[in-house]
């Protein structure tokens, strides 16, 4: 099995409510998506095309905001969204690790103030990743013909290593997790290593595609992973998180 | 950029004290291994080359051995090993979540009873996995005339997610990490998702060119990946492991 992973080239700048099926669809039409492709798509445009954006100018900062952000020397206003954003507030560290609502733990909540199109603008995960990568996935159908499954990605630290993997927040059309359990080795032994994170390993091998988190490059095509596209949604990134009554480490 | 994950086919069931490195090259002399590709292998042929394996069979449990065995409804030669393994024992559930002495988290302090090579055979992480990749990367080098980056690759269950995702336990001639922290985006604003774990994001890469957990693949070569691969060998996935010291999840 060969996979290969290439960034799509050419797509602009994405603003608040655009058509963002459109942009992916344009920059796709030299070499045309395929039933059987993964798209990986950072989250950075999809919340911008959703409007999932705040303006620091907008932000009245609370008390608690406010306290944070001096012990932590950072801005009130971008301390006061994260919390916004944060259904728990689980380390405070010169970042914020927090739970959000979807039940993704990550830094500063995924509020992010890199590349967010305006000076003073945070750009926030969108609402419901699934639901955008469902809808990405319908629109594209409809303006090409093809349905490639779609993740939504972003960069997430982890708790025992240094740096940050890309990871999936949502998606459609692919499976998220490869289910070996309960299969077993030639020698008849529970295989060890039996639940493996497909969408995650698809969001980490698109992100070495990229020439960089400058680079302009928020589109990556995977090939190779036919075998885990389906026809139907599937259950979404919903179900690569681990509830909270499962969390041994809150 | 494009990205493209092979997986090598026709390496034979590795068995204690083989020439690793002649496997891997005789599998790859159909299309010959480049300068800037990266090998991925998983940890398992390394650690049976290498003797690192354990027979039940030599195994003595100790008093804790038998006391978390009982309670967990395990084999107390196979916990037994576990805590050999483990410089601390963080979780105990399903599994045991240990810390190994490379300072590695990972269930079961990486003792994997699958596809061992024998009944009653546990397969261990290598001792030092950085040291295992160097010295595959140059066996290579005097086989075959040129030196791929190689990566050592373990499959770690993570906090908050369900599922496992590929890492990188050791590596050589590869940037375990590429650092953008500090450099700016186009708007003159520290870029969020800065520190990218190169070698993680390869290994799961990899992992998707396998053809599954029997597959027998154990070896996936990278291309796409040369400005990350370096003469050198550079720090090794040990720059990957985040000291104990700043470890806010124990």
């Amino acid at each position: 099995v060969a996979v290969v992973a290439t960034a799509l080239a050419g797509i602009p700048e994405v603003r608040v409510g655009d058509d963002l099926a459109g942009h992916l669809a344009r920059a796709a039409s030299g070499e045309p998506l395929r039933d059987g492709d993964v798209l990986v798509v950072a989250h950075k445009v999809v919340s911008k095309a959703e409007g999932r954006v705040r303006d620091l100018a907008d932000v009245e900062p609370g008390e608690r905001a406010r306290e944070l952000a001096a012990r932590l020397g950072r801005d009130p206003r971008h301390v006061q969204v994260v919390l916004d954003e944060a259904a728990e507030l689980m380390r405070i560290e010169h970042v914020l690790v927090c739970r959000t609502r979807h039940g993704f733990v990550c830094a500063n909540a995924g509020v992010d103030a890199s590349n967010a199109g305006a000076p003073d603008r945070l750009v926030l995960l969108p609402l419901d990743p699934d639901a955008s990568a469902r809808a990405l996935r319908t629109r594209l159908r409809d303006l090409t013909g093809t349905a490639p499954a779609v993740v939504i990605s972003d960069s997430f630290g982890r708790a025992w290593r240094h740096g940050q993997a890309e990871v999936a927040i949502g998606c459609a059309g692919v499976a998220p997790l490869d289910d070996w359990r309960g299969r077993t080795d030639a020698a008849g032994r529970e295989l060890n290593a039996t639940w493996i994170a497909i969408a995650d390993e698809a969001a980490a091998a698109a992100d070495l595609a990229r020439g960089g988190k400058d680079s302009g490059e928020p589109a990556v095509v995977v090939r190779g992973l036919e075998r885990f596209v389906t026809p139907d949604d599937g259950p979404g990134a919903a179900a690569l998180v681990r509830p909270l009554a499962e969390d041994l480490f809150r």
